[in-house]
């Protein structure tokens, strides 16, 4: 039996995954570390199993005797509105996490790490395949992700080119779906919240800044085969994305249409906000051939606008209800 | 009177630096912390002055109670055979080392760092301006060394966009000169240790790459200018080099005429070696104008070479007196 850890495992993308290993049947062990700075607490609720055991902490001050065959380094806001506030504490969690969870690891371990399409900044090439070396500004108000995302990949990598580690780095595009915290910040869900709330959806200058938005559950099997698969051989970043590259405001105007009366409001562009963002999957197709986006963006924000729909309305049921009742 | 921190301040250009700022009379205290790493027992020679306290340590691990209104953070490797040895090292050294160092800064202080030209990577333009983002492989064998440099400006400008920190940045081109170790393993130290010892200059690849090569001397008129400026304004990163772009085998050919008898010898190109290196000095000569390089490679050479004939010579005579003498 294994023992794995998720870092910000109470996070969107870390719970999903926490699920998806908890699915395994060779884990036997499975510790969460989340200092629920964006994780959730509600997230906890998808969790109750008996091999779980979850520690509300920093992951770089995570104190254990513990060590891990697996560990899963999700730690980190992954908002620009959130990583913006706070960088330092942003950085700290990517570099000072990876330091402390490298310590944490079997010999003969595998450290697989979440990294991010921003480590290619505002590209100028599309689709960016994983050797493009990025137009990231390195003094710039998103540096603070994008670097440290950037430095604990070479962190890892030199780990792997001079001791050996087992190392998997999946850079991740734009994923969304259900269990984003409704201050989350991005676009999907903001739209959302702002539908549901009947407030008019904002967006930031014209809108035709393009994503490829995936949904978490193709996300995931993309993410699980790279971090599960024993036959890779030594592999570098790897691209997990939809590549299906829409612009912002059509995401706006399908949200409008689901939740009628919506307006849509523009507001003065965010700064080097990147202009489009797409993954060139050529190296995942190659790894993983049984694995392929099926849901396109008009199901899955809808998916995730009937989640935001429900959980807005347990809330609204919760406090409607007598204290005490 | 102030007080001063000099991390790195036993390393090449950290020594430098310090007998600089020991030439200001507004300084009290100055402290050097340097692990020994890649600086040297050798150079506290240089620094016998009552108001400097010299500290062997790690600055991630450097324990004090004195708070500094000027910090100076030039503790990493800086040639590749060092970084890439230790590249997890290499990468404490500037991230953690950044972040311990913040915690010793008086209120209203002032953060100096040392980066890189490397933060251009292999650039894909040339001059390189500050404005230029980059070619940087964040996975590659030069990673540690260069993203740990990218990270550490984001962190310190992020801290000056969100806390107003007065932080002043150098990209530094290539600096050589006195004090070199003569393991350093960068190209000029390498070829007038080579060409001392009687041994063939060894060439990576056709030597055809070019660098930017700056005398200590002249690239310390511009740091100090960059660091000491009260009248700058909020900047941003700023190169310091000289501009003349000269190949590798110029310098080798050079060297060699200067020790006649000396071969020189190529060898496979280092990985990821970059191509060339020049720095954009429009922003430095519009904040200093009185700053240029004087000291051409021809002289800076020889004066580096007599230096290091110098060491040697003394190393020998020490080593040919009698025990005891």
């Amino acid at each position: 039996m294994k023992t794995a850890i998720v870092a910000g495992g109470l996070g969107f993308l870390g719970s999903h995954f926490a699920n998806a290993l908890l699915g395994r049947d060779d884990i036997g062990k499975l510790v969460i570390v989340d200092n629920l700075w964006t994780g959730s607490r509600d997230n906890e609720a998808y969790l109750e199993d008996p091999r779980v055991k979850i520690v509300h902490s920093d992951i770089e001050r995570f104190l254990t005797d513990m060590m891990f065959d697996e560990i899963y380094h999700l730690a980190s806001p992954a908002s620009p509105s959130w990583y913006s506030a706070d960088p330092t504490r942003t950085i700290s969690a990517n570099i000072i996490g990876a330091f402390r969870l490298r310590e944490l690891l079997k010999p003969g371990g595998r450290f697989c790490y979440t990294s991010t399409s921003e480590v290619y900044g505002d590209p100028l090439v599309s689709p960016q395949p994983e050797s493009y070396r990025g137009s990231v500004d390195c003094t710039g108000p998103r540096s603070s992700y994008d670097e440290s995302k950037r430095c604990t990949e070479a962190f890892l990598f030199e780990c792997q080119r001079v001791h050996g580690m087992d190392v998997r780095v999946a850079r991740l595009f734009n994923v969304y779906g259900p269990r984003t915290r409704a201050d989350d910040g991005r676009a999907v869900s903001n739209f959302i919240s702002d539908a549901l709330n009947g407030s008019p959806i904002t967006i930031y200058g014209e809108g035709l800044q393009s994503r490829s938005w995936g949904y978490v559950e193709d996300i995931l099997g993309g993410l699980t085969r790279l971090f599960w698969g024993d036959d890779l051989g030594q592999v570098g970043p790897v691209n997990i994305g939809n590549d299906r590259e829409i612009p912002v405001i059509d995401i706006a105007r399908y949200v409008a249409s689901l939740v009628p009366g919506t307006s849509i409001r523009h507001v003065a562009p965010a700064p080097q906000d990147p202009s489009n963002r797409r993954p060139d999957l050529t190296l995942a197709r190659r790894l993983f051939p049984d694995w392929a986006c099926k849901i396109d963006y008009e199901q899955g924000v809808k998916l995730t606008l009937e989640w935001f729909a429900r959980r807005q309305a347990n809330l609204s049921a919760r406090l409607a209800e007598p204290a005490g009742a």
